[in-house]
Parts: structure tokens; C-alpha cells; sequence
């Protein structure tokens, strides 16, 4: 076979994946959107039978052949030698799974999900220690199955953010300890502001139609997604030309609506900017899930939770909400929703606190791989790291170690791409000023063009080219590094809280 | 293999084909409902693909294999038995199709489908001629492929309707031209019937209201189920547990939403009625496609545009438009919703002219098959028999033989079910009364719980258990008689038109 008919016959199956995989996407957004009650059964059916179809055609040996003799050819173009490196990974890390695993893995996951389920609606931990005790072992013979260089937890954050290992996610966290815990501490002693006014009452009709505005005035395309209610937001999508997001509204809490149509849109930007041409291959697919909350982070916190955005926006606001917000200032309702205070929820956290949240899952799961911790006295090791963390005594085990969905689900590795989002948001938003020194100056006239097309440039359009740490230094001269957060945090926070 | 382990292999194939069937249903809902205009490419290789696979497991050697054993077997209950016996059959069936045979078919339909567009924008049927002749001629084939004893026909009415035959279709069409058209002269004769204010304004969100609380009073479950809005209205199901409707509103003609409503309902209360331990199985199906419109049309027509019906809604409807019905008493207003005029378009046609369109359509289909027509007269061959049954003067191609999609998709034998539906409904609603004399008396206090329970217990719950004509022989002690519609048209519009 010629290496471009192979090459031919890979993207085809490849793209018969692809399809399969976006339309289980259509039915789990359809579950969340629309799906009425009775239909959960069949849905749930559906969806495991579409899984396995994928499944069994990724590791379909045609393709494997196919790869094998890709790989060692020659004469494939730059994009597509990538698409082929890649490809080939992730084929042979899938088939370093056995069907017996696979098996024993879904079954205690599922497990694990109802003793999850169950020990929520108890509000008490003993009803999960046992299931997520086999959870961890599992997910460690999953470490070892799946081989490491040098920490067991490394082959797991692998999964989420390929490259990510131990070494570079300690210093990472260390700086937070380190530099984040004391300056949160500082402004713990400052007085508090006031933010009561966003909790007065916002008619669900008048945040819908300004949820749509901002998503249109980021460049979100309406011709290539939607927007709908679910009760968590989310952002999926079946193809670079249709991505959609959703958002919950909250009549006594505007900030739930605003900042979860943001957050999903800079998701949604980075899906529709991804290159069409390559539908259903790794330069077609996102980076990573910390390059993915890259995206989302810095729409929501660097540019939605800074002061030029609402220098353009604000006005508008307040002529639609009158009664909540013309006696409230440009300033104090800057301040208001950067107000720091910790809780126990990390999805509930001020973007300062929502890295101690990160930090102290980080040093579980880490701990659980590595089998210095024990899923039994997770309950205690929780509820000590949050007094010495958040100085917060968390009063039951649904605001605490039963708060999160992830660990049922067996995603272990999964919580350190949000931190790393958020510090990764932080060093392109630097970058994109020295790149575009007017770039301020352009969001506070509500002009977001420039911004949209270097993400687009910078980020989007290269799909997986890149690994994570070769996109940062391209666009930074550096890899991520925490010091970009912090300098981003210590002046916008000193303004606000005058240390 | 033991047969009961055998059977539930069966059971477990035919179950994950049609996850896979319902979910291309889910993919097709949403894209009439929800999809935005870029994601177009993208949702028809997704549906393209997953049709792919399901047409490869539905001719899976395995599955050939289990059927051939257990269709010998004997240890099988009754429904096992008709279970096996119906897949038998259509397995036989679907390995009549060469793979070769499968492209060129959809090649062929594909052409033809874009011709057909092309024609429609142009208004010009020589655009579809020779797409359409070499589509007849392939056509002609499958019904050589698929075999028959009688006529080449059969073999397509077959599809949509199991045992149906123009033997037994050339006498209910032959009554039709004896008998309807006849009658409906008289009715032309007389003084036409004013319904000039079912076009006023009818406000969008009222009638979407209505059209709910219709649902709802019919026995929909809401909880099963959901209405959305959409170009043409239809149902689709993906179990009986999730069976979903749509509709269109025009504001200026109230009847286009109220009897889609429950035309739609009457469909959707079908598949919510089918036995949900049946899922993917023959038994858990509808019957046939002259059966499904049998539920519709009971609903629209022998419910919904009677006069009990009415007695029991037209008061709230009153209410509900004010400006518009306050000064129309019952009775004008339940002539004006069966006023009977000829119009050119089959979908916008009163309840007796319809049985003309599809005249016209089983004539000249049958012609086709059979070769005593030819495509390349249909232009003129359509305007004549329009002439002759309708009396109208065809003005153009779009008014014309280009109207319907169907034999753009290479449906040849699906009109007929329209008029069988229809004539089913008039014969079944006939013996519903007899079975329960009170029953107009409780459609009249707006009551439908006794007449849902008598579609369930007799049709609904059968599935594919019985043929149409055992169905119908069960229910009314004879097989489908083109008497009862034509009795019941009688007796209704006699009073309508005072004959």
C-alpha cells in the first residue's frame, strides 16, 4: 500500500471514530438538555453501546497495522507525521488495557458511582471509603498497567494533560503554599466588601438574553452552537462547526448565570477555532484539559472579572437591572464580584482560594496512588487540610469530601488541569498585552476581535501539534510558571483590598 | 447452544442494533430541532456512519446463524417464537440486498434527492425526469431482488406495509373512484362553508399552549416524552419511554398547529403504548406504516374534527382567542374545520380530497413499477388526473408532481399507508363505540382515558405480534373495508353540507 492511500484510509477510520464519539456527545447533551424523565434507561443504554462500538474500533488491528506502517514511512507532510505520532500513542496506550480490565475498571467505577450516590444522600463518607478503596487500587495497577518514569501519579495525570508529571506539579503547588497561602492571608485581615446587591433578585429572561450578548460579543458563532439551560454548565461539541454550551440561571445570584456563560464560551471559542480539515484527528482534537481551561479561565477571570471588561459593560448592565444596580458604582461592583472569602466548595471559590481547593486534592490523590495516604482516613486528612488551608472547619461531608463528582468516576489526575488553567490563562493574558499593547484599551470598548484572533493563532488552530510545554514556550519563552498568576493576582488584588 | 441462552444472545444483538438505530433517531430529532446551520456537514456523516454499522449488524453472519438455530428450535414461548420468526424474516430479507446493490441504491437516491431539489428551486420538473427514470429503474429491480407472486409492487408496498398487495389495494382504490369521488361532487354543489376566521391572528404562545394542554387531555406522557417546534412536524421515538413530538405554529392559521398536535399525538400515543420489555425486539415495534397513521388520523380526524370533541373544548378555545371566536358558535366553527375544498398540495388537503392525492400517486406509482408508465410523462400524466379527480387546474411543477419528497427518496409503495390509515381509523373508531356505547359521550365531557386504554389493550401493546389484517380481523370481525370511511364520511358531511 502507498503511504497516501494509507495515510487516506486512516483519516477515514479515524473519522468513522470520530463520528461515533460526537454522537454520543449528542445524546449525553441531549440527557442533560432535554431528556424527559422515563427516557434515562434507554438513554444510559444508548450511550454504553455507542462506547463500546468506539472502543472496539479504536484498537481495531487494521488500524494498529495501518499505524504501524505509517509510522515507519516517510513521505507524509509535517501535520500529518504528527497525526500519525500521535495517533500511534494513543493506540498503543489503548491497547495496553486488557479486556478483562476494561471490564473490572467499568465495574468498579460504576460501583464506586452509587456508593458515591448513596453516601451524598447520606451526607456521611463511610458509605464511599470502601468502594473508592478499590477504587485507588485499581486506579494503581491503571498507573503501573500503564508504565511511568518516575511517579505512579504521573501515568494518571498523563491521561488528562499529556506530559504533566509529579516533579513540575510540585513546584507548581509549592509556589502556591508558598506565595498564595500568606497573600490570601493578608487579605483575610483586610475588611471585607460588600457584594449583597447580587443576590438581589435578576429576572431569568432579562440574564438569558445578556448571557447570549456576552457570548456574542466574545465571537462566539451562533451559526456554529447554541446556548441552552442544563443544571450544570457545560460546553461540548460533535464538530468545529457545532459547539454547544449551557448555563443555569439563578434569579438571587446574577454572578452564577454571567460567569458560567463566559467561562463555557472561552471553551466553546477554543472548540470552533480548532481546524475543520482535520475532523476527527489529534490536530483536530484540543491540547489538553489545562490548555482547554486555559482558554476558559482566561475569558472568565482575566478578561470578564477585570476592570476594562465592565468599563464597557457595565453601563448596559445597569439599565437592565435598575432597581439591583443604579445606586451601585463601576468600582464597588468591580469589587464585588473579586470579593475573596473562603468556603467550602470549590466550585463556589474565589479564583484565590480555588487553587487551595486544587492543592489539597492534589496532595490526596497524590498521596492515595502513591499509597501514602488510605481512601479510610480520607474524611479526617480532608477536613485538616481545609482547617490548615482555608481555615475553615468544614461542617459535614457533602461540603467536603463528598462534594466532588470526579473521584466516583475514577478520575484521578483530573483536578491539577484546573490550576494550571487558570496559571497558564494568566501567563497568555501577560503575553497578549506585549503582543497587542492596546489590547486593554480595546476591551474597555467592548472590542474583543484581537484577542479572539490571537488565541485563534496562538492556541486554537494548532489542535494538539504542539505538546502543552512547546505551545507555552512558543507563545511565552517559557513554561508555564507560576510566578505570572501570582504577579496578576497580587495587583489587581492590592488595588482591590488596598494592602 | 442451549435455546434459551440462545435467545437471549438474540435478545442482546437485536438490542445493541437498535441503540444504535434509536440513536441516528436522536441525531435526526435534533438536527430538525436544535442544529445550528454550520453542523449540517458534520451531523450527516455522523448519522451516515452510525447507519453504516447498524446495517452491519443487522446482517452479521453471527446473528444469521442464531436466527437459522433458533427458527428450528422449538422451546421457545409463543411471543419467543413470533419474536424469532418476525426477525427470520426480515434477516432473509436484508441479505436479499448485494452490497454492491446497497451503493448503487443510495447513489442513485442521493441524485435523485439533488435533482430534486434542483427542480423544486427551478419549478421545473425536466430538472427530476432523469434522475427519477433511473431511480424507477432501480426500483423496479429491488422488487426483483426482494421477489413477489403477483405484481412487481408488492414487493415495495411490502416495505412499509407487511402482506399489503395491489390486489387487495386496487379494490379499496377502485371504491375510492366509485364511490368518494362521487360523493364529493354533491358536496361541491352546495353552498361553500365560511372559515375565514380560523386565519386571524392567532398569538404564538397561546397555541403553543393549547397545543400542550391537547397532548396532555389526549394522554400523552409528558414524563415519556417532549414537543418542540420544528419545520414539518413529526415523531420520532428512541424507546418507548422517550417518544418525542414536534410542531409548527403559524400565527395566521390556527388549524396548522391544533391538528399536528394531535395527528402527531395520535403517533406518539402508538409508541408509547409499545411494550417497553420488548425494546429493539419485533414485538416492541410498530406494526406497520398503514397502522401507525391508523392511531394519527383515529386522533386528528375521527376525534379531533367531530363534534363531540369540541363540545368538550371549544369553550376554552373561545376564551383562549376572544377577538377572534366570540362571535363563532360551535357549530360554524365545526364546519369550518371540515370545510371541503380541492387544493393542489396533498398535505393542505381536507380529509376526503385526500384520498385523491393518493389515488393519483398509487396509479401512477404502480404504472411506474410495472412499466406501463414511464417518468418522462409524469409532468403531464399527474396534471391529467388532477383534472379528472380533483378538477383542478395544476398551475405549476411546485403545485404539482414536485410537491412530495418521498420519491426523491426512492419511496415507492409508502403513499398507499396514507389512505389505509385513514380508512383503518373510520373502521377501528367504529368498533371502539360499539365496544363502549358511551364513548362520545365521554369524548364529549372531554374524557379519552377509555378510548387510550382500547388502542392500548388492542393495538398498542401487540407490536409486530399480529399481521395488520389479523389485527384488523381481531378488532372488527373482518379485514380493512373501504365501507366504514365511506359511512362515516356519509353520515358527517351529509349534516355539514345538508345533503
Amino acid at each position: 500500500m502507498k503511504s497516501n492511500n494509507a495515510y487516506e484510509l486512516y483519516v477515514q477510520k479515524m473519522r468513522k471514530i470520530a463520528d461515533v464519539r460526537n454522537s454520543i456527545s449528542v445524546l449525553n447533551w441531549d440527557k442533560e438538555v432535554n431528556l424527559p424523565a422515563k427516557g434515562n434507561n434507554a438513554r444510559s443504554r444508548q450511550v454504553a453501546t455507542l462506547a463500546g462500538i468506539a472502543h472496539e474500533m479504536s484498537i481495531d488491528r487494521e488500524l494498529g497495522n495501518l499505524l504501524n506502517t505509517l509510522h515507519k514511512g516517510n513521505n507524509l507532510d509535517k501535520r500529518q507525521s504528527r497525526n500519525i505520532e500521535l495517533s500511534y500513542e494513543d493506540y498503543q496506550k489503548s491497547t495496553k488495557y486488557s479486556t478483562n480490565f476494561v471490564i473490572r475498571l467499568s465495574e468498579t467505577t460504576s460501583e464506586a458511582y452509587h456508593a458515591w450516590m448513596k453516601a451524598r444522600q447520606e451526607n456521611d463518607f463511610s458509605f464511599f471509603k470502601e468502594s473508592l478503596a478499590k477504587l485507588v487500587e485499581i486506579k494503581r495497577e491503571e498507573a503501573q498497567l500503564l508504565g511511568y518514569e518516575a511517579h505512579p501519579y504521573d501515568a494518571l495525570m498523563d491521561i488528562f494533560e499529556p506530559g504533566a508529571n509529579v516533579a513540575d506539579t510540585d513546584v507548581l503547588f509549592k509556589d502556591v503554599r508558598e506565595q498564595l497561602v500568606d497573600f490570601v492571608r493578608r487579605i483575610r485581615e483586610k475588611p471585607q466588601i460588600d457584594d449583597s446587591f447580587m443576590r438581589k433578585f435578576y429576572a431569568k429572561d432579562k440574564q438569558w438574553e445578556l448571557g447570549l450578548k456576552m457570548l456574542r460579543n466574545m465571537g462566539y458563532d451562533f451559526e456554529a452552537g447554541r446556548q441552552d439551560i442544563s443544571e450544570h454548565p457545560f460546553t461540548t461539541n460533535f464538530a468545529a462547526t457545532d459547539v454547544r454550551v449551557t448555563t443555569r440561571i439563578d434569579e438571587n445570584d446574577f454572578g452564577n448565570m454571567a460567569w458560567s456563560c463566559i467561562h463555557e464560551g472561552g471553551h466553546a471559542l477554543y472548540e470552533q477555532g480548532l481546524p475543520e480539515d482535520q475532523y476527527g484527528l489529534p490536530l483536530g482534537s484540543f491540547l489538553s484539559l489545562g490548555i482547554h481551561e486555559s482558554q476558559s479561565r482566561l475569558w472568565e477571570n482575566n478578561v470578564g472579572r477585570a476592570l476594562p471588561y465592565w468599563k464597557a459593560n457595565y453601563k448596559h448592565l445597569q439599565e437592565t437591572f435598575p432597581d439591583n444596580l443604579s445606586d451601585v458604582n463601576l468600582m464597588d461592583f468591580y469589587k464585588a464580584i473579586n470579593r475573596v472569602n473562603p468556603s467550602f466548595i470549590r466550585t463556589e471559590s474565589d479564583e484565590l482560594h480555588y487553587h487551595f481547593h486544587i492543592l489539597i486534592r492534589y496532595e490526596i490523590e497524590k498521596g492515595l496512588i502513591e499509597g501514602s495516604l488510605e481512601a479510610s482516613d480520607l474524611r479526617e486528612i480532608w477536613n485538616d487540610k481545609y482547617k490548615e488551608y482555608l481555615g475553615v472547619d468544614v461542617p459535614d461531608d457533602k461540603h467536603g469530601v463528598l462534594q466532588d463528582i470526579h473521584w466516583s468516576h475514577g478520575s484521578f489526575g483530573y483536578f491539577p488541569t484546573y490550576s494550571m488553567g487558570s496559571f497558564y490563562a494568566a501567563q497568555f493574558h501577560k503575553h497578549a498585552q506585549k503582543d497587542m499593547p492596546d489590547l486593554l484599551q480595546k476591551t474597555e470598548q467592548g472590542d474583543h476581535a484581537d484577542l479572539l484572533a490571537w488565541l485563534r493563532e496562538k492556541v486554537h488552530q494548532h489542535g494538539r501539534f504542539y505538546t502543552a510545554d512547546e505551545l507555552c514556550k512558543q507563545i511565552t519563552g517559557e513554561k508555564l510558571n507560576f510566578r505570572y498568576f501570582m504577579e496578576y493576582a497580587e495587583e489587581k488584588y492590592s488595588g482591590i483590598y488596598g494592602l
